[in-house]
């Protein structure tokens, strides 16, 4: 199997019980469970589940960005030379941007939050630009029309990882409308899934393993 | 009748000899004819039947914006006291910003043209910031993820009209994207469907005509 | 910074404490915080901490529209010598209008509600015809097959922006089928997104502003 | 079999040596034959072989329609005591209109011509109100927005047949915002596909077939 | 105005106060209110206001069909010489067949049910055919693939209306199958939006209303 | 590898020597060479090319389904005691039908063609129906709404594929609504991609293979 | 009638007092009512009914799967010589193959499942390939990208039916992107719609019985 | 400006005698032009323009890639220490992985081409499994369902980009099924836009260079 990208398990589409038993399964041949999309329902079944089986398990919640890692004691945690970069466009970016978070956290990374530079102030990016370009790679979530990737991109010389944000309303309100303009920026970024920060987080987590092994050749 | 916007004969979806038969009666009802999107074989017809029927007419054709205009030697010109400027983000956008243009001046407004300030390169914008804050309106055509209008009223002022043009390839790449994030814009901006440099031209002189109006008052 | 367009908070998406926050920070720096798409939650919990912050507030709720405008009572309201006309077509187009009279409003417009025109009466339309006259910008939200800002475009030579509303069922019902008209208009217009209230107050707001100003020159 | 709507031969996605042998097949079996949507090649195709094989028949091309009848000798025209108006927004409905028109005759209404009665000039069509409140059934067809079906659906009481045309451009321009818009229309109207004016046609006609048949009651 | 169809009030979109001040409305200015797609607390105000202003109307509340139609004593019924059949394909199209059946009698039809004759049992349907041939039109409601209309317009010569309804799942399950195959039948007929019941049943009755008149001649 | 279906080349998005050279590459691996969507510079280069290199192979061109096969002399064609059913709804079928013919007769079933048997004249349908009980498995190809394999499934026990064809016109006209329509079918029959011909003939195959064994134990 | 697809009632669209009197009704003319898609109140309702009219009944409730089967004790069960082989990728397929194992069990054939052998770790699949082999027909279901089956059908050799699922989420998350992918599919296969575990079981029970009335001859 | 991603010309919307005119510019001040979706027009007029201005310039025109890049004499590639592997499923998808390949090349990484490895027959791709984890980086370019990159990320833990391939036909075949699909892929990758292998070229030569760096360290 792969090893460059732990397992993760999504809850969406799961029962609250499927869910916990994966994630007991998980601790048991990993050490380690991530769950994502957790709602309260399934976050108390699997807490419960994972403090009945493995009391001595640790259990970190991250409420707003719907995730949840347990880690078992014998859990050695990677540690990568590598920076990560995380930008949001605004407040309602944070779901995504925190899944993609605790991915490239839990892939060993160091992550830098840089919140807040949309495009519709210009100044804050600008602001913040010394920190983009700090970074081995970036992540940039943004909503409604999505523009903040493609005018990142054109400053900042770092691979860049486009993540749409399903905010917005009426046409393209979904979250297509930021898809589309991030498959179509005039400066080239890759990008993945409306909402999918654990797919920008594994990406970006394994660009970061490879820097990883490039500095330590 | 409508007063303000002059008419204007969509020579798409006519044959030729209709939009000619159009074309000699606006001369001969209003003294002007605008015709636009004007394949060759319409372009031709239109110039023969204008010069049989009316020999001392003046005819403008422009060929890359696909536009013809029709004065008979009694038209006389509107003047307003107010200015449009019309902003590209790149070569490809100039039909559509060519028809906005037409539109404007035959409405006797003042056109000023800024080009080629996509935001992939942000300096080039940045260079005419102060060009875009002397207009009284702009109207702001981009294809691709379409995000100039979008940065561009963050930084200025004014009345502004995104016009999405449908160059880029792909999904969304016939104006999808850029219409779609015009209208997503995290910064409030007015929007024209796909090239319609006629819409965005014609709404933006009736801005200047009631510009032009209050200044007089 | 733009000084143009007041900043307006948009409640969705962000959870009631992170809206109640911004809230509360808007009044410190502008005296103002103007709050859209507010739901009950966030109603309370935004009127609870402006009341506890701020005791000398004035907060103002409409509840059909979804807004909230609070002041300090350090806020002067600004003035404008300009008149922006907002009309529906029915009862169902309130609140998107409602978003738009209020940002026209903040902006210092006066504002005037043309209510219940929709093209299935026609005679509705032309009884107010000459109120529509006398406005500087129009704003008209219509619904379903959104046909009245293409009908009174014909009719009125004001600037006028449709704003398309979501009402209406089956194909196109979400709104899609109004923007798709308004877009495709035979008479030239400007549109915003579906229900963006906000947008079209804003742009209508930055016409009325530079009217008011040339009517100062 | 059904005998109220005469067998049409529908040419596109046919060889014109299918479309010609079904042609000269309907002519035999039922003294006339209807064929739509003929291209060049076709046209030319199906007058050969006619002539050859009958050639007394009487062949009528309607070029700008793009249909073609046959009639052999024998054919003797129903006549209906029933009126159909049709009704077109502007010079490019044409070809549905046309095509609706050569059904409804030879179902054998009696059909009127009501032109360029489009919504941006609203007092042509209040012009020809009573023309439009003369007929006994309306088919009235628009493109770009198509809104002039529900507007006169709001000021004629005749049941109406709303046709959207494939002209206009950008987002909806292949006829999607007409038929779009005439499903949502808030005055009640009934729709067939874009430019099917073959299906208007021939249920106009079946109700003209009704009303001719209640009259000689 | 128009006098053909009955005015009536959609109450989606309204808030249930403003449904029934018109409906109050509609009693006192038209002797009756008919009301549609009414949720149970549109329709408790509307029965609550309509008894408190007016406590000797009658009011008859279809639940399945979510319409509500009110009387006052001096409500006089229409009666026309004229039949329309309404046709379901299943139980599921039982909303939008009632609106429509609800509309056509209160134009003064006589209206017949013809239920359950889906195409997937086609014996059911060629059970009912006399029953078809026997109505001045048809109302064929059907969801799914909605075939039932094109099958029954290739075996029945009356005008026909078909009405897509949105049950089934999964692509095109929201009734845009149903549209589009009725859009697209090989056999012509007329379609209404999806589940737009009211549309089909007030055309209907413009139908039997011209053949009632006819029928007088 | 695969051994129950032959190995087939598609030449759309090939260049004609890429095509020429995959062909005669099949012939000298498999003594056979499938050859699909070929326009005319690709079949004239696979003749051109076959013939070179292969001068007794067999080449079978079949050019209004355009395809080509190509025998090696060492082919042995394998022979199935199975029956395959093509069904037809009208002329403009013939492609596909044509295509999924060819790859069930070259994987060795016989195969019957039922055409013309389209819902628009039901009494044809039903003079075929013993043949179409006949098969073993039927592929039913229709356009436009594309409702005959969804009748036919209500009449017919045998295990049945719909194809759906791109022919008709306007909305859901490229095959989207046939496909539709087959996937929301009331009936239940399992479906392949619109023109997909092959994937019909493949699996239809794949069945008559499994019979034949069946047969053979 | 039809013989081969047992009656099933579709629970959606209707109310449940509907459903359950379609059940007790499918009881008593075919011994067996087969209902899907039941949500807690029409499984209630069904069951109380049953309950009440047929007291010597069995009920079958597959929660999960929202199937109930209700034998009479009269009831025959079908039994067919051939397998059908029912393949997930992943643990959130449940319901649809579910659907799909009851419909191919009522019809008498041998159901194998298949469980978690999703593309992402192919492995999984790999280990099953037998028993994929050993199966008469296979159904695969799998949302998401929808891989599975196009990965498997260039591996196995006999017929099989895609069943797309609408987990996932984002741009075509709704079971748009598995259904396209399957239509696609490089590997030629069958398809059902979205989730339609009915349809899928049905043709699959219908294969079976081809096979076992060849095995019996 | 940015450094790290070299200056392209995109010809598409361009007139042959602008994209000329950009390329002889960028050979002055660059030493180098890339020009990109050259149609055989652009490329003569490129061709004569930069011979006349720039006779000892060196053209390289890859045709079936439709790209050209000239080198001034001056002109000093770059060189990078990492691997750049590009992927095709089939033969068709030869253009965009072409201009993938010219990307990455001119920005200075080594790139290994592996071909033929679509998913229709695994054992191709698992035979170069060796090739593929001996790269920095991955572009898998594939049409139709678009599974590849899906499969490939599932057996190498290398950053992985999709290149969703225009190929195909009916629902999805325009690259629309393969974009969803690789967005929906249940293993995590990055996707760039349909056809867009100059945006996956440039981001993987981004990569590129960024590991260089670190191996100079
Ligand atoms: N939030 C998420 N977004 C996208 N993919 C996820 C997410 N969480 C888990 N996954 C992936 O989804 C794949 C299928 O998940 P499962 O349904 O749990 O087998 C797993 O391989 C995970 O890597
Ligand atoms: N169920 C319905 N479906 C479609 N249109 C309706 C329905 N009920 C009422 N209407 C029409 O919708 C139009 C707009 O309604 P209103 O929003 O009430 O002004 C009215 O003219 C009614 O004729
Ligand atoms: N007309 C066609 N429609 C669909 N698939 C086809 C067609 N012709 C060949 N194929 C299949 O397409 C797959 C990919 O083809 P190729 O691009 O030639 O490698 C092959 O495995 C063929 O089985
Ligand atoms: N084939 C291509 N696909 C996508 N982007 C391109 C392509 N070729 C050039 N570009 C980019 O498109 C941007 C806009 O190009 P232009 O229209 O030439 O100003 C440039 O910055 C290029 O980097
Ligand atoms: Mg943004
Ligand atoms: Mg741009
Ligand atoms: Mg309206
Ligand atoms: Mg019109
Ligand atoms: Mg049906
Ligand atoms: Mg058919
Ligand atoms: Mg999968
Ligand atoms: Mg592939």
């Amino acid at each position: 199997g792969r090893t460059g990208i732990p397992e993760m398990i999504l809850a969406e589409g799961k029962t609250p019980e499927e869910t916990a038993a994966l994630a007991v399964l998980a601790v048991e041949t990993t050490e380690r469970a991530i769950i994502t999309r957790t709602d309260a329902p399934t976050a108390n079944e699997v807490e419960e589940c994972v403090i009945e089986e493995h009391p001595d398990a640790v259990i970190e919640h991250a409420e707003r960005t719907e995730t949840i890692v347990v880690y078992s004691p014998a859990f050695e945690p990677p540690s990568l030379d590598a920076d990560i970069g995380i930008v949001t466009a605004g407040t309602s970016d944070a779901v995504p941007a925190g899944e993609a978070a605790t991915i490239a956290r839990e892939m060993g990374a160091r992550v830098t939050r840089i919140d807040d530079v949309g495009v519709a102030g210009l100044a804050r990016l600008i602001d913040r630009l010394d920190d983009c370009r700090a970074q081995d790679v970036l992540i940039i979530a943004a909503g409604r029309e999505g523009a903040l990737p493609t005018v990142a991109a054109g400053l900042v010389d770092v691979p860049l990882i486009g993540l749409p944000v399903s905010n917005g309303y009426g046409y393209g309100g979904d979250g297509e409308a930021a898809l589309a303009g991030m498959l179509q920026s005039c400066t080239p970024i890759t990008v993945v899934n409306i909402d999918a920060g654990v797919t920008a987080g594994a990406q970006a987590g394994l660009i970061a393993r490879a820097l990883d092994a490039a500095r330590a050749e």
